[in-house]
């Protein structure tokens, strides 16, 4: 039997994330794409930088939004590892990413199916489309692997 | 009769927010206090920046993080003059400031006390004091004023 294989943005976030555990910092990547291209890659890393908002998902915006010189990502997908807190939530909200996809789901820090359920309020001012799972036991067990070597 | 002035730091984070409005970007503005020192002031630039992510809030977090050295500003104060939306709430929340201070609240953008009321989540994992209403109608005034101009 051969498993089906992830799509290679997500490939791609895995990569990411791995960076990101090898530099001590909690495994969560992200990529966005436009028009099929990758634009922007980037993992989790506030420790290195100093800054609590550096989550995977606010750094590949900055990135992208940065590369295409516009504060909007108006058809562009993000691809993540873990299901976006509401920091990154709302900040895919305020970019107009068009569609989310992530693997694991998050019910501890998780804000689009689980707590402030961002893309669900009323007053959210923008809604991507949303996709899960794909992934979920790889991204799942790269995160509880690093919990558990640091016990 | 006199008015009662406003805390200086809601006074500089008002000033901030002017700067904002005279750049052309929607006047809010934010500082950060730490022992009772301003050890950061930012306003809202996602255009000039071409970063969505880019808030008054986001900008001020990031830029006393970098000058402490540290990921989190445990007994920091936050002052802005307009109700955090769940992206700021959430970098709030990252950030572990300890208490917030904003003069107006957005019924249409806030997720302190409207929308995804983020630090009321069980899954928040760490909960400012918060305080509001200070210099609201001053707040208010410069928003409405800035969009008044543009329409």
């Amino acid at each position: 039997m051969t498993r089906w294989p992830l799509p290679e943005p997500m490939r791609l976030a895995f990569e990411e994330a791995q960076f990101a555990a090898d530099a001590g910092e909690v495994p969560i990547g992200a990529v966005i794409v436009k028009d099929g291209k990758v634009i922007a890659a980037a993992h989790n890393q506030p420790r290195k930088l100093c800054d609590p908002t550096a989550h995977a998902e606010v750094l590949a915006i900055r990135a992208a939004a940065g590369a295409l010189g516009q504060e909007r990502l108006e058809g562009c997908d993000l691809w993540v590892s873990l299901e976006p807190c509401a920091m990154c939530a709302g900040a895919i909200a305020h970019a107009r990413i068009a569609r989310v996809y992530y693997a694991a789901s998050d019910p501890k820090g998780g804000a689009v199916e689980h707590g402030a359920r961002v893309f669900e309020q009323p007053t959210c001012l923008h809604r991507p489309e949303v996709y899960s799972g794909m992934g979920e036991d790889e991204a799942a067990e790269m995160l509880r692997q690093f919990f558990r070597e640091r016990r």
